[in-house]
């Protein structure tokens, strides 16, 4: 296998990051889940056709989005499924433990601290954070500590914290970015709705739960209308 | 502002709710947060570039998906906010309340029953759904009241629930996706990992924030490699 491994090894540098859209790297997660599945389930080599098919997705998108990054198929074959899932895993940037504080220890973040799917891809939830006095010095049920907010950047660096995610009260969402942006942390995760406001050398991500919701809410609009 | 009604009034058939995708459903819910905004700062009207400019959308892509529903805005005006608004909530199916049950009083279910964005939108959180006998009876934070599983037929009929969320453990999804399906419930917003199976009339939409978390690796990796 070395060989494929010189022929097929991801190049990071064929497009700039910013050109590349957040929808195209969701679906490169997308992608890396559906080789674990097939990689459970003993399943060597897939198609972009095949993998398409069984997972409902679009085989040309699926060429397109991996032609970014290098050239993974071979013809004849399809994609080796171990060999592009470490390639997937590495151009997301998963193939080191990425080190995860949760800031906010209500019910979101503790559910979110114990996700199993967190995990799974090598995040590790090393921290929570909260204000309240009852609450510091506890853990979650899955054992991550949760300290004081005045604590973060001292832990944060301690540490080594890669990635906080955001998981307060929106009046108290820019409060806490600014904290995290302050302890040098340079990945956010937001789930407080409304905008905030970050740095140029920090990235945000804002995950609104209600898109969900009302893109459902469409679907059921549309099917009562024409049905 | 009669006319304006007539002239820009939703043509919902104009495309069949198949052809929408996903991807235009959650920018639209996009836009509506937007307008929400602008109106509560008093905005009236606004061009497809202003609101593309101050949110860091795409002013092409905004007047390219709101064309798939009727014209909407008026030449050497722009948008007329609060119409908009309008039309975006009867096109996403806002204009009534929904009733949501949510399955799972973990962690996960007691934290979305509570999401403000949820009911901002007029979505009703109606009830929780639990297993465990300890949690039967309680109720969220929020006032959410938790029945017990067994009922979930029955109060699906008596609430009128249109849909339920998912916030199970993954080895139990499927068997309550199936209880939902059996309830007569035809949209599911689903948290759980894992790949669900539902009949053809019923719509399932999968939240995995694990790609979220992934996408945010990407940026940060290629920073570390770029920078």
């Amino acid at each position: 296998m070395v060989a494929l491994n010189l022929v097929n090894r991801p190049n990071k540098r064929r497009q700039a990051p910013d050109q590349v859209s957040e929808l195209t790297t969701n679906r490169l997660s997308i992608y890396l889940r559906c080789l674990h599945e097939l990689d459970a389930n003993g399943v060597q080599t897939i198609s972009s056709q095949a993998l398409a098919e069984q997972f409902q997705l679009n085989a040309a998108q699926i060429r397109k989005d991996l032609a970014y990054f290098g050239e993974f198929g071979v013809r004849g074959v399809g994609y080796y499924v171990k060999e592009l899932r470490r390639h997937l895993r590495q151009i997301l940037g998963l193939d080191r433990k990425l080190r995860v504080a949760i800031v906010g220890a209500g019910n979101l973040g503790l559910a979110l601290a114990d996700y199993p799917g967190f995990r799974q891809e090598g995040f590790e939830i090393a921290a929570l954070f909260d204000a309240a006095r009852e609450k510091i010095g506890q853990h979650s049920r899955g054992g991550v500590p949760i300290h004081d907010i005045k604590e973060l950047k001292r832990i944060a660096r301690r540490e080594r914290l890669d990635i906080s995610v955001i998981a307060v009260p929106a009046p108290h969402a820019q409060l806490v970015v600014d904290q995290v942006v302050a302890a040098g942390i340079k990945g956010i995760l937001n789930f407080s709705p409304g905008a905030l406001h970050v740095p140029e050398d920090v990235k945000l991500k804002s995950v609104d739960l209600t898109v969900s919701l009302e893109s459902l809410s469409f679907y059921l609009a549309q099917g009562e209308i024409d049905g």
